[in-house]
């Protein structure tokens, strides 16, 4: 389902005003444009649900085994040495679009863990995102180490 | 794998000192000892992973699916509105017990949405994951109403 007025529906799903890094049949990651952490990104589901009540299991399951076949890439793409998987439900949990979302935050052992959020200039997401892109075509299977 | 110095391994899937609500070959969910609002529960692997760099597909996919089953008989027993999802890796990402685990953490639109804990008494853990199994037993499929 498309939704007329959803922002994820018209802005990425429709018209890809998005620094896309990974696109399936079903499924868009794409960097989030106010990320908390540098390589903060969304992976989405290409049709309309709201939040994990409502998406259909075989779409949920597929945005989550994106999320964690994304997760190596985007830690080596930016340095990270850590990783923050976040989904909010309902606008007393903080969810901002009504589209259903997965955010993928990078950390790092020399910052504050802090969850504010700073709007990124297109063209930092798109450097970023092309990094995380070569990461994903060079993925040689390896387990980056956390700490 | 069982991991001998894992609190989890050791406490949870081999001694099960916790309020349990949900058990399958593969995944276990308990309330949260230090809860972050009441209803706060973790859904586990009885396997040792650490994260979800080294989980398999399998188990991870499937610890995901159990996490979505229980969020609808969550918000129901506690009645909230709303609910995060979170699950951390590595130190810097706020992780303080290294065997994978998804938080699944209520919310309530007259209260702030506050990341902090507090211990609660055993008997405590124990009625809410009482009205918890009662939700999933009587669970009827209708999805509850977030705000």
């Amino acid at each position: 389902m498309f939704k007329n007025h959803c922002i994820f529906c018209n802005e990425i799903v429709r018209n890809r005003k998005a620094s896309v890094i990974y696109e399936s049949d079903k499924v868009l990651a794409f960097m989030d444009n106010a990320p908390v952490e540098p390589g903060h990104a969304l992976v989405i589901p290409k049709e309309h649900y709201e939040n994990i009540l409502d998406i259909d299991y075989e779409t949920y399951l597929e945005v989550h085994r994106v999320t964690k076949a994304l997760s190596p890439p985007i830690i080596r793409a930016v340095s990270a040495e850590g990783i923050n998987i976040g989904q909010n439900n309902g606008a007393c949990a903080n969810q901002k679009v009504f589209h259903y979302h997965v955010h993928i935050i990078p950390r790092f052992p020399d910052r504050e863990l802090k969850w504010g959020r700073r709007i990124a200039l297109d063209h930092e997401l798109d450097r970023v995102a092309a990094r995380i892109r070569e990461e994903i075509q060079n993925h040689d299977g390896d387990i980056p180490v956390l700490k």
